[in-house]
This record gives structure tokens, C-alpha cells and sequence, in this order.
């Protein structure tokens, strides 16, 4: 099993990347500011290179990589954020990605990854058959397998955001919070500030539809993802991993859930409000502390924005997406 | 008649209105560049207070109102975010807004402007109805009126976008474009290039829809808009004004079009690829740079994004809309 990073390898993580992607900038909203009774400083990640923040995990994971193991190319499945983010990396270094996406996936998110120069290959839409698919491409090329959370590399990657967060924020902290679906900006996150900056406060904010980590986190122990899940934050619907769920438990101070009404509401705010684009999952930290789900009265908030890569022609408010 | 603002009327301008406004980032994109072959710099009014440039005008014109005019409170007609602007503006320092808005307004424009504590007047659809009811309302109260951009101190604020262009852009400009309406933001931004950086082209962009501008540069005189026009740049179907036309005549180095089909693909790149919402009118100089209306190869480029107010219930490539 795979050891949590370390803050070192938060910092390296950050060396490494940091010429490839952007310092994405932090922006504030009065208006939001008024309607939380809170101040909330929103990373924008949406802004990040592919659109979201999964490009810090995959450069680290894929710039680490020896150079003999780097040759033979890297291989990932995902129908999302990840998948643009490992071409993305692999075209950077140069070297191939094979990626399978369920033959499901959206023709725009298909569009974007084989826009960077990856291999497409198609499988069935369940995960057994995309790790089959994955396995089978591995034991074919000898490509290295990036999984979308479950690495210390990946994790590393995350956490960087975080280093910037804390340097770019102009003042103390009271609390960080993002999302959490497979815990891998969660734990990247929740370890830079636990060493970095134990006062800040790490908050997870999930669907109350998809509520495996807080059902876990106040159990104790890990619990499945109950499918199928009724969310439109749908890039959190993955369960965590041993490691993630470890790293949460050490170093989170709470998971939050909020509904689905709040999540479309948070969403539609950012954007009229902020004026971005933000995929839902994103809304979801907005969401929580707009339905009080925790205090943050007076308090300067940290909000991760994750991304923004949605399909216009399938906006949640819009009725024919129904 | 009035006369054309100079570029210490902007200089005045700017220094006035900016502890209110917010000093909007200037983005960039590697895909557009790579589209454009131009390096395209975008001003982001979008994110400027209440959603628009339109507040630097508002703003600049009420803060220059002498105290005892100011009392008697601002009156405008406006379907969009002028009104907005001058709702804010007059919230800003103290004093009463009456904003006629056509009955047929947007729920979601009058919103705006009620939110910002103005008071609405509704009135038929027509300009002469709603030239008629800032009359009375005018003549009422004793409110000054504030023209969208027939007016020096309008057109003042409206230059200091460029200022900011000019000190943020970091090195050389080779050409600033912006969209044109009413001409307002064009007059100010041609004046103040004009003044301080002589060698930035300056080029204005309309809808083919909408071309009175283009029209009227290339004969030499003003050029009614052929009424109803077609074009989902609603910001731009107004006629320019004697002093905004002559401005353009002497300022301006060119006026071009784009067409309907090009603005719609050049707004979802900003929203796809930016990640920031923009109104269609913002997306028309992009637009025109896409379809090579005029040379941009390898040259830096300032594009102003004028404003981010849309619908979300009425975007263009929603069917529902049509």
C-alpha cells in the first residue's frame, strides 16, 4: 500500500509543476461575501490548465516518473477531468497516453483528450470493464498506470494548491474547504495545511446524495459509495481509497454535506454572481456554507474551486438536459 | 452640443471613480492565441461592479454631479446595464435613481436594478415612450438625467479602461479593439489611445446585423440603424450620436463587422475556454478576429470584454430560447 505524502513532497510537487501550469488567480464577491457573513477568498482552479485542478496530480505524477518508465508512455481511465489532465501531462513530457473512457462519455470530453494528443480507447461503461481495459493496455505497451487519486504523487499535486492558497491570500486564514469524491484534493489539501498551517480549519463538502465520506468520517471507517448516485456534482460520485480515507480521518476537521437544491442554487450564484464558469461539484463547499452546515460567521473561508469544464448544451437549469 | 472629453478628463475621470470600481485582471489564452495567431489580451470588464464598463460612466458622471443637482437624485431609461450602472452609482453616493425600463424588460435586468435600490418606472417599448417618461419623470423630481453615452463625463469614464490596459498590459500594444453601440466605450478608449499611445491601432466591431457604424466611418456621415436588427449582440442595435460618431471619425482607425454565426462561436470559446461568462456584445471583436476581417498576425492585441450579464434561462445555444 501506498504511504501519505509528506509536506516536502507537497513543496516538491509544487518545484516541479509550477513552470507548466498557472497560478491560478484568487477572486472575492461582495455579494457572496453579504449572503455567507463570511469572507471568501474562491481559488480558481476552473482557470488551471485543462480546466481543473487534476493537472497538478497528473504533472507530478507524470514529470516523477524515471525516465526508463516515462518511455513507455502512462494509461489512465476516466470519463473526466483526469483523463484531459494525464494527455495534457503526457503531451507536456512528450511521451504517449492511452486513456479508456466508457464509449458513453460525452463527445466533448472524448474531444478534449484526443485534442492533446491521446489515445482514445473505448470500453463499456462499468469500472470493471475499464480496469480490465486499462490493465490490458498496460500489460500491452508498458505504459505506467496514473490512477486519478489513489498515489502519493497524485496527492502531492493537489496539495500544491493549497501552497499557493497560503501565500496568495493576504492575511490569515480561518478555514479551507473543497469538495471531496475520491479524497485526492482533500488529502493534498489537509496535509500542506495541517504542517503548513495547523489553525486553519479543513473542510470537506460533499452531496448529501453522495455521502459516503462523511457517513465514514463520523464511523470511523471507510464506507462504500451506495450507487447509483442522484447527484449533479458528478465528478463526486467515487468512492475514497484506504489512503485517502486515512488522510482525511488524520487531518480533516469536518465533512459537510449539502442538497442538491443548494448545489444548483451555489452554482447558478458563482456564475451570475462571479461571472465563471464552474463545474457543480465545484458549488458544492459554496453550497454547504450557504445552507449553514457549519459556522463560518466572520470567518476569511478558502474555497477551492475545482473546474469548469461543462457542456454548454447540457446546463443543469437547462430543461431539455433533463 | 456637447463636446469630446480630453484625455485629462479621463485622467480626472479614473482617479474619481476607482476607489469605487473594481481595477478588472486582464486574461490571456493559449488556444485563442493559437486560433487568432495574434496575442489577445482581454480586458475583463465582465467582472467590473454591477456586471459591466457601464458602471465607469454611471459612476464617473454622478460623482461629478455639483452637490445641489446631485440632491435632486439621477434619472435614466435603459433596458440593460446602464440602467444598472446608474442604479449603483446613485446608491454609491447617496442619492435616488428613477430607471424607466420597458414593461418588456427582463425580470432578471429589472431585478438588478431593483436590488440596487432604484425605483423602476415601466413604460411601453418604444424609445419614444421612454423618452417621454424620463421627461416627466424628470421633470417631477428636478433628477438629472444620465444618458447611456451621449454625454462627455459618460464617455470620460469610459476611457479609463484603456488606462488600466495600458499601465497592466505589460509591454507594447499594437492594437485595441472594443465593441461598438451607442459609441461611448469607443469614444473614450479612441480618445485616450489617441493621447497616450498613438501607435495602438484602435478598432471597433459591430455585428453585420448591425453595421450603422461601419457604414457611417466608411461614407463619412452618421448612419440610422435599419430598425428591427437582427443580432444577438442586443447591446449594440443603438444608434450612434452626433458626438460619439464624430469622435470615431477622427479617433478610430477602423470600423469592422462580424457575423451572427461568428459571434455565437466566438462567445462559447471565451465561456469554453476562458471559463468567464460574456454577454454576446463582448464576444463580437473576437469574432471579427476569427473571420480575418482585419490583419492580426503576431500583433499584441487588447480585446475589452464589456460585460457579463446574461440569462442563464436564455442563453443563445439553448433551444428553449428560440
Amino acid at each position: 500500500m501506498h504511504h501519505a505524502p509528506t509536506l516536502a513532497d507537497i513543496e516538491a510537487a509544487h518545484a516541479r509543476i509550477a513552470p507548466h501550469l498557472h497560478r491560478t488567480p484568487i477572486l472575492t464577491s461582495r455579494l457572496l461575501d453579504e449572503l455567507s457573513g463570511a469572507h471568501l477568498l474562491f481559488k480558481c482552479e476552473n482557470f488551471q490548465r485543462a480546466g481543473s485542478f487534476k493537472a497538478r496530480g497528473a504533472f507530478n505524477a507524470i514529470l516523477s516518473l524515471p525516465e526508463a518508465q516515462a518511455r513507455g508512455g502512462v494509461a489512465t481511465h476516466s470519463s473526466g477531468n483526469h483523463a484531459a489532465a494525464v494527455a495534457l501531462a503526457a503531451r507536456a513530457r512528450g511521451i504517449a497516453a492511452h486513456v479508456v473512457m466508457p464509449r458513453t462519455a460525452p463527445a466533448v470530453k472524448k474531444a478534449a483528450v484526443a485534442g492533446y494528443g491521446a489515445r482514445i480507447l473505448e470500453c463499456e461503461p462499468t469500472l470493471a470493464a475499464r480496469e480490465a481495459a486499462v490493465a490490458e493496455v498496460v500489460g500491452e505497451t508498458g505504459a505506467a498506470y496514473i490512477p486519478p487519486y489513489d498515489h502519493p504523487a497524485v496527492i502531492a499535486g493537489q496539495g500544491s494548491c493549497f501552497l499557493e492558497l497560503l501565500a496568495d491570500s493576504g492575511g490569515r486564514l480561518d478555514l479551507v474547504t473543497c469538495p471531496v469524491g475520491g479524497g485526492g484534493l482533500l488529502s493534498g489539501t489537509a496535509i500542506a495545511a495541517g504542517a503548513l498551517a495547523p489553525e486553519v480549519a479543513v473542510v470537506a463538502a460533499e452531496p448529501e446524495a453522495a455521502d459516503d465520506a462523511a457517513r465514514g468520517f463520523l464511523l470511523g471507517r471507510r464506507q462504500p459509495q451506495v450507487l447509483p448516485v442522484a447527484t449533479i456534482a458528478d465528478g463526486l460520485t467515487t468512492s475514497m481509497s484506504a489512503l485517502t480515507f486515512g488522510i482525511m480521518r488524520e487531518h480533516a476537521d469536518a465533512v459537510v454535506i449539502a442538497s442538491e437544491e443548494a448545489i444548483l442554487e451555489a452554482m447558478r450564484l458563482i456564475w451570475t454572481r462571479m461571472k465563471i464558469l464552474v463545474e457543480p461539484s465545484s458549488a458544492v463547499p459554496l453550497a454547504a456554507i450557504l445552507e449553514r452546515r457549519f459556522d463560518v460567521a466572520g470567518k476569511r473561508i478558502a474555497i477551492i474551486l475545482t473546474g469548469g469544464n461543462v457542456d454548454l448544451d447540457r446546463l443543469p437549469w437547462n430543461p431539455a438536459t433533463a
